[in-house]
């Protein structure tokens, strides 16, 4: 099922900000192959007759078998196993295919976050950073499902500090267990795991350290049911250790290597969010899309009402531009790691390898993939009037089940923080040379604007201009931020932000011309017109988005003639020309309308 | 309690557009009197006493006593009396001061809802439409609480196009009687009402018209309680009527007047429902300071992250910008009030004429208020964290509550059309001249530009002209739209969406202004420095909200060198001066996070 191909020479993560991109260079959605689509069919059919049909009874937690024996159902159809190589029972997919059918299955609510929370964040520790022996000992099982999963590192005065927690962890005196103590809170699936991968310090160390921790090992108690606001259906729960004896054999990786591993696996987690994000989104654009069709006020569908076209235009176009970035990531993702299993690494350091060079990636596409999902729930609701405040109708369980996105797997604000201090952190370990690029821009500024020669011919040609232009706009603004600051840029947070919005929106601007560039070449510019307008309407705003982040951020360092070079700068590095996206977003729209569904 | 001044200059509605306000001219918030100051004391002590420690049993709905309870206690406290008249059995309040007790009951969540229902929409039409013996009647009881009253007029079928309801009224044989029959949804108080004003069609009317229906009356049945997302304690019923006969006598003013009254009704709920969501946010806000104070990450509280202080500074900024406007127009429609009294007109008319005046701004703060309120409750779960979805925390209410609100009462979609319509609409009819300010703009267009003279002194001199230019950014955008589209312009909503943006600008950033030139003119400019902070950090996002949906607009209906013009005249019109936002948000948080609570 690989779409890798072992000439694409080598992308790092990060790099989007300082290196052209070919469309070629991408892999895009429209790409996937049968089986792949498949795949997808099968992830749907299983929503509609496992989920969608179930979902206040899910909700309700009245049954509390009824998710593990959903999940189950899942495991049968072999939707728990995807990431597992198939010598530990699984289907060994590639990332990207994972990604998919994280997507579709995205639009599960409450079963949505169980899964992935098996899958993801309860499974992939012992399969990334098990031994042999406890691979085999627990992947199979997970794999299948007969063992559920769970994860346990946030706790009551540590959650985004995750590596502050108090859970302790002793040698037993026979030298033969660990035995736990400690608390921790909002476990995902935790009424029901039969294996907990548990983050607790060891004596005093500073770190972390991780267990594979069964239920069956005993010590282990727990609240009720946590009363959520949405995802109702999704077990969480306070759990104790309350003198949990851990065999030494079930530490997980090495002493004091846990922060590490909670890192890089919510690393993982955060673009499996951002993409199933997008499945919720796709879901509910076309559940509004049909209620806009079907009610009438004042005499119409309210569907043929401007204001209602242009929210299901803006629905539609955020859906596809973020898609377009996170599967690039994700094909990138898949690259980097059979790049590194030719080289020779083994399989499962070969995949956090590849994801952790992508980590700036996986941030920028927790944060896009959850704010398009809010975006879109909260304007299906409106679209829906009433009925949309009504727990009768599908949006109030879209609106309320959305909100977590923005606060698990690292709130949104700490992945905006990471997503530059990461990007900075590699441009001084010189892993991502920053700095030419930056003073190139620093040069450009003082050097009398080209207006260039005569224009290219190709598709994109202005656009893409735009987009190097803005690419600038943020190596400009980053790099006197950080020349003025230093190491003492951490303190100005909301500078910090300013940068991540104008990192997010260039990488995902980029990603979604660069994938109606490729469709237009495998295609026609005929076949791509909608895409087209989308990533039209969406590069506008991207750069609008990016000037007002630049200059918040340049009013707030700079002064007297450096600010003015810098908001000229920012001026000329964002400018683009006026289009009526009015039309355009009208164009998409109908297009969605008649099809009665998110059809892209 | 009138703080109405005889001599003030007569203002009229939308003129805000076209018109210099001087600071003098606005009421502000600082200046409500120690009897209002009371007022406001005692609806806190309600919400301390009776509401705030029940909001878990009230939403549960167990016991279905339990609101008409706490609208008993509220009558006994004379809140539900403010806007009746003394002869009525009310107090007769100035409406700024019942602006008042409406903004801090707004925090009552389920109980806001329900009161506001009875003295607002329930009480009313017949306040202001009813003839002497209908309000003898009714208007004492439904001041003190005895009855309790709801508003019918929403049916499945007929919502935004409130007009198009279907249930009929038709006259008894005996001429005694119109035999109501038809189904209305989602009224409020429903559940436990004893006065309904009924909307509904006679014969073949064209429009609706309005009767006073009491249960008693019979041939009224209801279903369950609607589930609804937020609000769940405030009942919420369908109700039919089935040959409901209601006596001739209960006809509210004349046949097919109901379209008006309704409207008009609405209308004075918009601006209410706007002050209320401004209570709800102030209440969020606080709670949510004292979370971040207390919440400790990384060693330190969450306030002290800058990330989190631009939450809590914009979440003070808005409300106080979206304060002042709402206090502003509350001034005004009670001037307006007493100038038609004094000129003759009887004083329920004369509330309805000083009302639908300033239709165009109970319009505008419907939209601001309850954006405000969401953005609030949205970074309130934000800044809560994990402990922000769970529903033992007070912010999933918050945030379930708010959303109802961009909803009822017009949805704001409804509510940007109406802005710009009626603005429109005066135009048309002379009452408002827009044409001669729009045509000197265009004039100006095409003069070369005027950098002025020698800088005035005072205050806010620069920032004055930044908003006397904003004005001539909307004035010239609609202008230009009109004159493009003439009596098709109402096709083009997306247009009219970014128009509505633009007026709304205007006046909440020249309301925020002007209170602050005015504190600083009654006390000093060092008294006001934080309130001077905030009108600055408005204006600054007002004028990039506005200067981007004035773009978005020229593109969508100019082409050429007409829209180069355009474009090159909204540059100039939204033209600001750069400024440290980051600085003067972290120093108007850290004040409010001193104070720990909403503290302007
Ligand atoms: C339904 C649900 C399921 C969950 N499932 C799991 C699970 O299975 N396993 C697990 O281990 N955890 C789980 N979590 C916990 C989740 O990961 C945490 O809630 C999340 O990391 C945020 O931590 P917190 O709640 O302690 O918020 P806090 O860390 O207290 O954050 C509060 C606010 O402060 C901000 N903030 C914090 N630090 C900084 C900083 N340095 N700079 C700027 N802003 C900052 C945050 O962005 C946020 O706005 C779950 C949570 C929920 C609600
Ligand atoms: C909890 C609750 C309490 C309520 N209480 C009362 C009450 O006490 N009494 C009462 O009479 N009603 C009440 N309502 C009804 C409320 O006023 C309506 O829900 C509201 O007016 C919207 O009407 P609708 O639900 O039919 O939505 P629709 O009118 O169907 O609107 C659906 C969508 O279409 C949009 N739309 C509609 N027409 C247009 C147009 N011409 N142009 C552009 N967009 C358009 C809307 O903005 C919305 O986005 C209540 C509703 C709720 C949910």
């Amino acid at each position: 099922m690989s779409t890798a191909s072992a000439t694409k020479q080598a992308i790092k993560g990060g790099e989007f900000l300082i290196r052209d991109t070919a469309a070629a260079e991408i892999f895009i959605p429209e790409e996937f192959n049968e089986e792949q689509r498949m795949i997808m069919q099968q992830c749907r059919d299983f929503l509609s007759k496992e989920v969608w049909p179930r979902l206040d009874e899910i909700d309700s937690m009245k049954d509390p078998k009824l998710m593990p024996s959903i999940l189950d159902k899942a495991g049968e159809l072999g939707l728990l196993g995807t990431s597992v190589p198939q010598e530990l029972g699984g289907f060994g997919m590639d990332f990207n295919t994972t990604m998919l059918v994280a997507e579709v299955i995205g639009a599960g609510h409450s079963v949505a976050v169980a899964l992935s929370a098996h899958t993801g964040i309860g499974t992939l520790p012992i399969l990334y950073y098990g031994n042999d022996d406890q691979k085999k000992k627990y992947i199979p099982k997970l794999a299948t499902g007969e063992w559920k999963a769970a994860y346990c590192l946030t706790e009551p005065d540590s959650g985004s500090d995750a590596n502050s927690g108090k859970t302790k962890a002793v040698l037993s005196s026979d030298g033969k267990h660990y035995i736990i103590n400690g608390q921790k809170m909002w476990i995902t699936n935790g009424g029901f795991a039969d294996v907990y991968v548990v983050f607790a310090k060891i004596d005093n160390d500073k770190n972390l350290t991780a267990f594979i921790v069964e239920k069956s090992f005993g010590g282990i108690t727990m609240n009720e049911e946590e009363k959520k606001m949405g995802i109702k259906g999704s077990s969480t729960r306070q759990i104790f250790f309350n003198d949990c004896k851990v065999p030494v054999e079930n530490m997980l990786s090495e002493r004091e290597n846990g922060f590490k591993i909670a890192v890089n696996i919510l690393n993982i987690g955060r673009i499996k969010l951002g993409i199933a994000a997008l499945g919720g989104s796709k879901h509910t654009t076309s559940i509004a899309t049909r209620y806009a069709n079907e009610r009438k006020q004042f005499g119409t569908s309210i569907s043929s009402f401007g204001a209602i076209k242009h929210k299901i235009a803006e629905m539609a176009t955020r859906i596809f531009a973020s898609e377009s970035a996170h599967y690039r990531a994700g094909q990138n993702i898949d690259d980097a790691y059979h790049a590194f299993v030719a080289a020779g690494t083994d399989s499962s350091k070969a995949r956090l390898k590849a994801l952790e060079e992508f980590a700036i990636e996986c941030a920028i596409l927790k944060v896009h993939g959850s704010e398009v999902l809010d975006f879109t729930v909260d304007e299906g609701v409106q679209i829906y009037g009433g009925m949309g405040f009504s727990a009768e109708g599908p949006m109030d369980r879209a609106y309320r089940d959305a909100r977590i996105n923005r606060i698990f797997e690292g709130t949104n604000e700490i992945n905006r923080l990471l997503t530059v201090d990461m990007l900075l952190k590699r441009a001084m370990k010189g892993s991502l040379d920053l700095m030419t690029p930056a003073m190139g821009v620093q040069k450009e500024l003082l050097a009398i604007p080209d207006f260039g020669a005569a224009e290219e011919e190709g598709v994109f040609v202005k656009e893409k201009k735009v987009l190097a232009n803005l690419k600038k706009a943020g190596l400009m603004v980053a790099g006197s931020a950080v020349q003025k600051f230093m190491m003492k840029l951490s303190e100005q947070q909301e500078i910090l932000m300013n940068l991540a919005d104008m990192m997010i929106e260039v990488y995902v601007a980029e990603s979604t011309l660069l994938r109606v560039e490729k469709i237009i070449g495998q295609k026609s510019e005929k076949a791509a017109e909608l895409q087209k307008e989308m990533a039209l309407i969406y590069l506008h705003q991207a750069v609008a988005k990016a000037a007002a982040a630049g200059r918040e951020a340049i009013s707030a360092f700079a002064e007297g003639d450096e600010q003015r070079l810098l908001l000229m700068g920012l001026k000329r590095f964002t400018k683009i020309d006026a289009y009526n996206l009015k039309d355009a977003r009208r164009k998409v729209a109908d297009y969605v309308i008649e099809k009665g569904e998110y059809p892209f």
